[in-house]
């Protein structure tokens, strides 16, 4: 066992603080990670103050983990010291369910092991996540990291960058697709960069005037102010799809009213409340209302590769470690462009 | 202009009634059928008694019309007279949006002319259903009905069945996947012979035990109890698509919960309230909640062949037109083994 510095939540009221914790020896097929940056996703928030009612305390949150390989296993193949990598949200499924066979981990039929507050195949207890110094998991978990773009800014692929990828890819959204993206957050941004990058006609729906410089900057073609009734009615039933982000409570009739034929939404984000929504609003127009979880390992590293190949990034703001407290205050006042990310070198 | 015999409702309150309608002489693209035979459908019901507030008065119901053709306009290819036809939801539609154009026709995008209580496009008025004499259509909204099969039992087909059958195909259900047809009612027992005979693997849901023999006889493969919790326990998370056909409240989120990964439930039914669904509930699993309306006129005859090729027809309950109002009262109970067909030789 290797004591580690890392930032964790002793309760749900008390502040992020140092806190060291234990990791294991690698394992035969264990690739140890230093930590050198970790995005902040709003998850991370959601447990460390017990939001959704499921942490055991301490909590160390952090999922969007990069670093560089400084320890491997007798057994692993995959990865050698020195090489870059990056640990998402899971680190450990059953890898025999046919999910997991798949490669959809994250649906693993036994209960995917996530990153931080998932438990421990081996009963070895708690996982804890990026926000230390160092982790380590098995390789199949690891992800590789190309050199070609800038580290920090990659971080936040590993849950922004794959919640969006995937249902995009899932749905087959590519040229000729009207995509409207809902929301311009941490995972909105990074919607709009894959979709336009896959070659769709992408809308950003937002009711944030100040937000249209933005979406146009991060490529979007077309801003639509969603409180601007003109504006609305002009992109009616035109959507082939979208990805809606938006974790705080809205109405989804209305943005299914959006939707063409055969249309189908995505949350990726689970507001508070359920939707309210009469059947009669997916009857007519064939519609479907779906939801998407992160992405499995083949289509993380896929996802990895796209943006490497693309050039594509996270917008970020990159903080030292005793900022964390800070940034969730400005995280939920959505005051980031578009992810906060963890300089792992400060704590 | 032509008096015919009908049977209409006058108000919300007053039971279906003789009255003599006006039926248009046929242009030169109109097929005129003599009406043998109308199924009965819930939505009857509901436009006869405005539950959904969108009643024009007089209503003549009926859209599950089957007969023979009495006379054809001079433009008319598709038909002759003597030839059998039918006419189901739709008599006509703009034919020039993409719907349209892609046989989409229920989805019209300047909103189909449904058979009754809907908007004739040359302004002429109100359309009347199939609970009459005779009915005309142009000929692209009459299709080609076999004479291999019963025409009283076909008549059905033209609403219950494609409304099925549409979802049914378009998320492609054949072998190998795993269908539970929800309620078994006109539309349930339509779904289960259906399914069955594209070659999946049909399991019946219901609350209902007695419906259990009749389910298999209509080829179910299996039957779940959904009150019991240790049948429904077995199939959770098992199902590809659920066919939701139940008009009544019911909790949808324990129906998504049987369907497996990537799993898509479709209504086709739609309850008073609308359904109240976290986003979680779709999020974990990647799951769809959907929904269709009947079928496009393609379809609708692609089903009608299908069902010919099958031997496919509804369960029936034969009536006279004088026991509309006694049958309206039978199917608010459930009383009906699966869909009244009135004779209309009895008007």
């Amino acid at each position: 066992m290797k004591s580690t510095k890392a930032y964790a939540a002793q309760s749900a009221n008390t502040d992020l603080a140092p806190f060291t914790i234990d990791r294991r020896d690698p394992k035969p097929h264990d690739v140890q990670i230093e930590i050198l940056y970790c995005g902040v996703c709003h998850s991370d928030l959601h447990f460390a103050r017990n939001e959704w009612g499921m942490t055991v305390y301490p909590i160390v949150p952090g999922h969007e983990i990069v670093g560089r390989v400084t320890a491997v296993g007798g057994h692993v193949k995959k990865f050698k010291v020195g090489d870059l990598a990056g640990i998402g949200c899971l680190v450990d499924s059953c890898r025999e369910c046919e999910n997991c066979k798949e490669g959809l981990e994250q649906y693993c039929l036994e209960g995917a092991v996530f990153s931080y507050n998932g438990n421990e195949r081996d009963g070895s207890g708690n996982t804890y996540g990026g926000y230390s110094k160092s982790i380590l998991a098995h390789e199949d978990f690891v992800l590789h990291i190309s050199d070609k773009l800038p580290l920090d800014a990659v971080a936040p692929l590993l849950c922004a960058g794959i919640t969006t990828y995937s249902p995009l890819r899932y749905w087959k959204v590519g040229k000729g697709t009207k995509v409207g993206i809902l929301g311009l957050g941490g995972l909105g941004h990074m919607g709009v960069k894959l979709a336009v990058a896959m070659g769709a006609e992408v809308t950003m729906l937002s009711h944030t005037p100040s937000k249209e410089k933005d979406a146009k900057r991060l490529g979007a073609h077309q801003f639509v102010l969603t409180s601007d009734e003109e504006q609305v009615k002009k992109v009616a039933g035109s959507f082939d799809f979208i990805l809606d982000t938006v974790s705080a409570e809205h109405d989804y009739n209305f943005y299914l009213g959006l939707l063409r034929t055969n249309g189908v939404m995505v949350c990726v984000g689970a507001p508070p409340a359920p939707a309210t929504l009469p059947a009669m609003n997916l009857i007519f127009g064939r519609k479907s209302f779906a939801g998407s979880l992160i992405g499995g390992l083949p289509e993380t590293q896929e996802m990895l590769d796209f943006c490497a190949k693309h050039g594509i990034v996270s917008d970020i703001e990159l903080i030292s470690m005793d900022q964390i407290n800070e940034a969730y205050e400005r995280m939920l006042k959505g005051d980031v462009r578009y992810r906060f990310v963890i300089d792992m070198a400060t704590l």
